[in-house]
């Protein structure tokens, strides 16, 4: 459907004149769960920081998202598991991966001595460019 | 126009079973010019490592872009220039901005002694979820 509105296109933390917001600032205290906080929003686009501090996704907890997901561990350590992968997959720090859409995946292991700061790339297949 | 056609990704670098790419392998040697590799390649976005050595832009050049740019310095420092703002903006690892479509802007300086490596997420802001 045709939209004649400018697009709305967010960053999430607001960016005040001579400062730049900073991925490792304002480190959640070691918590319970995931920490997920919005960097960038756009139509079809969302970028996220994500902090584990030794989460791992419950057992027999898959994934399997709707959109596809570019991720990169930008520091600590993860554990990731494809349920179409007999292995699982380490990743340290600038490991990246694409995730399909509905590929079912689940962190096995998160380190639980330092915070593992994901950046998560989320974004629309079926967005093409005018 | 209705394309029936499933959308274009593309994980730029193949990833072969058992293998995840890292941000940080493969760095170029120190070059003339600042050396770009696509991560990542869909409809409407691309995901982007772009490796300075010392490089800046040339005197008196602005980037001047037709699609919105978020952009992380992954390691090293730089300084970014905006047309519009009278300071320059200090970036070190982890600092991170949105540079909206057509905001000017140049790269001042980048540390001439480490590799500084950006993360640049270009996305086209028109594009809307179906």
């Amino acid at each position: 459907m045709p939209n004649s509105k400018p697009p709305r296109i967010e960053a999430v933390e607001a960016q005040r004149p001579g400062t730049v917001p900073n991925l490792f600032a304002d480190l959640p205290s070691r918590s319970t769960d995931e920490v997920v906080t919005g960097l960038l929003s756009a139509p079809g686009l969302r970028i996220e920081r994500i902090v584990s501090t030794g989460q791992a996704s419950p057992p027999g907890f898959w994934y399997d998202q709707d959109r596809p997901e570019w991720v990169m561990v930008v520091a600590g350590a993860a554990v990731l598991r494809f349920d179409d992968e007999a292995a699982p997959q380490r990743m340290v720090a600038g490991d990246y991966l694409l995730i399909a859409a509905h590929r079912r995946h689940r962190v096995e292991w998160t380190d639980p001595a330092v915070a593992t700061i994901w950046l998560a790339v989320h974004f629309d297949p079926s967005v093409t460019p005018p």
